[in-house]
């Protein structure tokens, strides 16, 4: 049976993890791509090179971010969903800050965005949090 | 650099796939959880309980799935996503017929799951399709 994580807990599954779905909706139709992210202070901290991701949050706010540790099957998996408001990263210094943080916590990212990510003048880079307010999460027992 | 899968490939890794993230809209937010589905005749296949996923969907049939075989880091990832409108199964043989197809590629099913699968009498669970009219895909180089 599934029953329901604590907020605790589902904040606690969004924090250990690394990567989550991003949902938005995109003219009326809902949207989902993979992203890696980090959680600070309440809010989810992500980037991405300009896209229909990013005119799609540009366009309405209102996006979630799902994360699990189900891994092939769903026995004993755990879900959690953070729901919140998209806000781009305008601020320069802010936005250098998380970019490295992003950059040191996934170290893997593909030359293109190191390279960016190192080039503080790279314009392209959409650096943005999005602020929760919600949190649900279920758990299969 | 990201670049775009032919439709021929994102469907492919849609039919290759089993864990998908559904995307669907509650009250003009998006809602996403993993599903387990199956692909058949160019339609996604799935079963749930009643609850917040389900009555989204019969609110909002505009729906999508993503399917991805990203682990852990994004180099060499690939994703797709499948666009389409949500369909209950009603009919009481053609339901009966999926559900077994799921519960025959799922088998760890959770209990209650495999129960419910196995009594044609079971009212709760609710046998879906969605009827695919886009897909689109990237791959990382």
């Amino acid at each position: 049976m599934a029953r329901a994580l604590t907020d605790v807990d589902a904040l606690e599954l969004i924090r250990a993890g690394s990567t989550g779905r991003l949902g938005c909706i995109d003219n009326n139709e809902p949207y989902v791509v993979p992203i890696n992210y980090l959680l600070d202070d309440g809010a989810i901290y992500s980037h991405s090179l300009p896209g229909k991701k990013t005119n799609a949050m540009r366009a309405h706010r209102r996006v979630c971010v799902q994360v699990d540790d189900a891994e092939g099957d769903f026995l004993g998996w755990r879900s959690a969903i953070a729901f919140g408001d998209f806000e781009e990263i305008a601020q320069e210094h802010e936005r250098e800050v998380f970019l490295e943080k992003l950059l040191t916590r996934f170290p893997k990212l593909t030359p293109v965005e190191s390279t960016m990510a190192h080039d503080a003048g790279a314009p392209d880079s959409i650096v943005f949090r999005i602020v929760i307010d919600r949190v649900t999460g279920v758990e299969e027992e």
